[in-house]
């Protein structure tokens, strides 16, 4: 061992031992005679003291030292005369009888500091610089105890950690995969998971009844803003289950997550909210409930004032933003712009200011009367001092405009404390969603979810109306607007799901040719089972208090797919390529 | 939830409870006016009884139930008149007053037993079957066990488990990759890891010095018998260590394992044994320790007995079969005719009886006095009653070829007892491996081991023979004649692996394609590391008393590295070929 105790563990009740530390040369500097070194590695930063007069050599060997030196320095502990109390070890020093060089190093293209000088794109390429910085580090030790403790409260609960292969068939239905050629069966390709999906259920096939897996998943898609071409889930199933059991397990586990890893108690039931009260009133399926200003329906006051923009719209929304009435003119204009992005996709903006005086001021002052705009305040709890934006259209849309510019007043007004946890359960989905481009129904989690059992007369109607109502058994677990987990309660009887693809419009032999061996498994015995799964990268974002999830990745790719550290993905040899008896169709490989 | 209980749980102090399981049926038979089903889940078997006198209709029911029919069943625990003692829940029965078909099953195509009916290919298409059996289910429990306890230990000795990437960049150093195509990045390839070790060695450079994954591998190899195309590893890798810290740690780790998981406990310290050392007395690499009869050397002795055979040859050596000089000529054809078997590859085998009386009888009695066999017999420690075998060759091949026999013989002898565990250390690897064929040395772990410090001289010479005797920091863990782990201290310094790579053969610009990144990340001040790594799934299978690991992986591929289930891997669609800039050169995909 190169060291009696890392940097982090020395306090002043140490004084007087001899220790020799190991770590990295955070900095060295001159002063009044002597050379101090702060002491870096994984625990903390200890300092180094070595004295110009009495250690000549000594000194000069400490100030020769560069940043990011790997050093092994032995001293004595002393007590300081001027502590730091700023970190854990600022109550002492060591005074140093030596050190030895253990590894000299080029100083970094970037500073390792809480906030470094480095861009996004220069850190990316020298990610293990990178992953010096205090952020990165806490995120990672947070990850690790995030999923050991993922581990334990699962394991206490009977769960197997089971694993399915990474190597499995490609199935058209979904997003894209990512395929992998076979050089022992050429011509023919593996395909890398998408979820373990099928694999869970056959687990639970197997009669494996508490099936978990904290598991690598793989999607070929275009890459949106924070998205990851390979991503971690953890990944659950249960058998013998309904929905309320599998809802009251992972509460629990995430109420684990977050007493042992943040200390924060969450409620006790946590609030669940059906689908469409979430769009109803939040706009979104993922609703941020750490703040109100939710989404009224003023359609009935809207109509019939001989504004045909609102006349013409089958729905009119509002959300009260309070305390905002003194928006001035420009604010709203530039308001009015943010809606009319495309990422919103409205028309336009109306504003209702509620005065501090109780009058009313709105950019439709000409169809309506305070009257008919005091209705409007009235329908959406607005006090004086109040500001009201309308946005109409058709029903579903609106409200989704809605939702998005409650999210950004949200943001404006500071009400959106990432440290602020507001978890809560959306249930009741729509089974089906109607694609007008396509014609048909996609299935809203995955053609395994189950119609619940109270609407299975409309699952087996042929109406277009009937089937749109259909709510599925299923649920998603949303904290502070985003979606960190969902599932459902699967289907298990053959007749079920041979009607689901029928639905979807896959046919037999289709559905044959994409789902043959589960469609099979099901036949010798398939118990009723639910589950879930959760992005383990977004769960430990969220809990590090980060939007993104790039840096609770050790080593992510880049927007564009690539690993700017590694430059990949690159060329491979022509040797490989005709042992998996392919040809590329392209000359910039 | 459908159960109130399991299927292992109940015993006699339940009597009189109101019970709801829920299961499979195991087996439901008609006796004496009743009639009995064992019903079985994850956790056991219950017996279930319904009176046909008193319950007509449910009785109906029970005797229609087939085969692994999944359904709920209420009724009440009673203690058992005629109790079977063979399973937990042999004190009670649940006498029925309700069954719930929860899911019919089709008869399955082989019997769900311990010992199943069914052939190694049919229950491979049907996993999710043979997966029901005990075997694979204590296989799937004990392999959860055994990650999970090794999570324990490794995050109680302060270790981050970080989880690395699976798109990486292709190396055409080592073992064939399997590739991913890249759409984004059209001609372009990721390649699957065979392990994450540049990964690990980053981390280090990045200051996480206790590093642990349990981590898929992959590895595109023609599959001998028993090897996964994809495997697990348990990967580790620590910072400011050396070899002694490295054995001390990943040995607590095993002990750790054997005493939780299997209640035994292996010697402290465990026995460690030099490369040269195993190789000249067991011939392995990966010594089987359970039991002595190791190689002797008896070169002199017989040299120089006009016996052309023994004299031509560099080596002759000899193992000591013990009570074994009852063997007939028959036995001894046989097993000179094994030993010719192109696995082995001797050219023939000479064998010395020590009868009991104290006589020698050989297949070299015409070159080989009783005194000269004496003197061989005495090398060997032979007692009467044992057969001395004897073969010759080159030294490390006939040595090799010993060993083979001395395993073989072994197990003829039922000295491989698998519950007997015998774990050891092979240290002092040979750091390079000289190939005649190519005429260039191999790394024998791999380009990033370090040299012992006290061989440097012989590492910086230009000598072929001062090369060969170079030995690595280097050091597997061995059971039971399976390496189960391997690993070593790295090279740190810069100057040390260019030296590495310009003995391998490995030009800079190469070195620059192949391992660039990792080079130039070793600029930034790297620590001193070493680590190792487990094959996991060999692990658990030693563990289970077991030599293959097949039933220790849930969905494993067949010798084909075909998922027979799945029937992967399949032809893809001409629209993915396309989007991927891909064209096939074999019509049979």
């Amino acid at each position: 061992m190169y060291r009696t105790h890392t940097c982090g563990e020395l306090r002043a009740s140490d004084a007087g031992k001899t220790v020799t530390l190991a770590g990295w040369v955070q900095k060295a500097r001159k002063m009044g005679g002597m050379v101090f070194i702060d002491l870096r590695d994984r625990y903390g930063i200890t300092q180094l003291r070595v004295e110009d007069s009495t250690q000549p050599e000594l000194a000069a060997t400490a100030s020769k030292l560069g940043r990011e030196f790997v050093i092994q320095a032995t001293g004595t502990v002393e007590e300081r005369q001027s502590k730091n109390s700023k970190i854990p070890t600022g109550d002492i020093e060591v005074s140093l009888t030596g050190i030895t060089v253990l590894n000299e190093a080029q100083t970094p293209p970037f500073t390792i500091e809480d906030e470094s000088d480095g861009g996004e794109e220069l850190r990316a390429r020298y990610r293990y610089l990178d992953l010096r910085r205090n952020p990165l580090k806490n995120a990672m030790i947070l990850r690790h105890r995030m999923a050991h403790e993922v581990r334990n409260y699962l394991d206490d609960k009977g769960f197997l950690e089971i694993e399915t292969p990474f190597l499995i068939k490609s199935t058209p239905e979904g997003a894209r995969d990512f395929v992998v050629p076979s050089r022992m069966n050429q011509g023919q390709f593996y395909a890398l998971p998408q979820s373990p999906q099928t694999f869970k259920q056959l687990l639970m096939v197997a009669g494996y009844d508490r099936y978990f897996q904290i598991v690598r998943c793989f999607r070929d898609e275009d890459l949106r803003a924070d998205r990851q071409p390979e991503f971690t889930q953890i990944d659950c199933e249960m058998s013998f289950v309904e929905q309320e059991d599998v809802l009251n397990l992972f509460e629990g586990m995430m109420r684990h997550l977050f007493k042992v890893v943040l200390n924060v108690d969450i409620p006790n039931p946590m609030p669940r909210m059906t689908w469409y009260d979430a769009m109803d009133r939040y706009g979104s399926d993922k609703p941020d409930i750490r703040f109100g200003m939710t989404i009224n329906d003023i359609t009935r006051e809207a109509h019939g004032h001989d504004f045909t923009v609102f006349d013409s719209c089958e729905y009119v929304g509002a959300i009260c933003v309070p305390g905002a009435a003194e928006y001035t003119r420009k604010q709203l204009d530039e308001l009015t712009e943010w809606v009319k992005r495309p990422q919103v996709g409205a028309k336009g903006l109306v504003y209702i200011k509620y005065n501090e005086d109780g009058t009313f001021k709105s950019s439709v002052d000409k169809f309506f009367s305070q009257e008919d705009l005091a209705d409007i305040a009235c329908v959406c709890q607005a006090d004086p001092g109040d500001l009201i934006l309308v946005l109409c259209g058709p029903k579903r849309k609106a409200q989704t405009m809605l939702g998005t510019l409650r999210i950004e007043m949200g943001n404006r007004l500071g009400l959106r404390d990432p440290f602020n946890f507001a978890p809560l359960w959306v249930v009741d989905f729509p089974l089906l969603e109607w694609d007008d481009e396509t014609s048909r129904f996609y299935a809203m989690h995955h053609p395994f979810t189950a119609p619940k059992p109270e609407h299975m007369e409309w699952f087996y109607s042929d109406k277009k109306e009937d089937l749109e109502r259909v709510c599925a058994n299923a649920y998603d677990f949303v904290l502070n607007g985003t979606e960190l987990g969902g599932g459902s309660i699967r289907i298990h009887e053959a007749e079920v799901q041979k009607r689901m693809f029928e639905v979807l419009g896959i046919s037999s032999e289709d559905a044959e040719v994409k789902f043959g061996f589960i469609i099979n498994a099901f036949k010798f015995g398939a118990p009723p089972h639910g589950g879930l799964a959760f992005g383990f990268d977004r769960v430990c974002a969220l809990f590090g208090g980060q939007e993104t999830i790039r840096d609770f990745i050790a080593f992510p790719k880049n927007n564009m797919g690539r690993d700017v550290m590694l430059d990949a993905p690159s060329a491979i040899d022509d040797t490989q390529m005709e042992e998996l008896a392919l040809r590329s169709t392209v000359q910039n490989g």
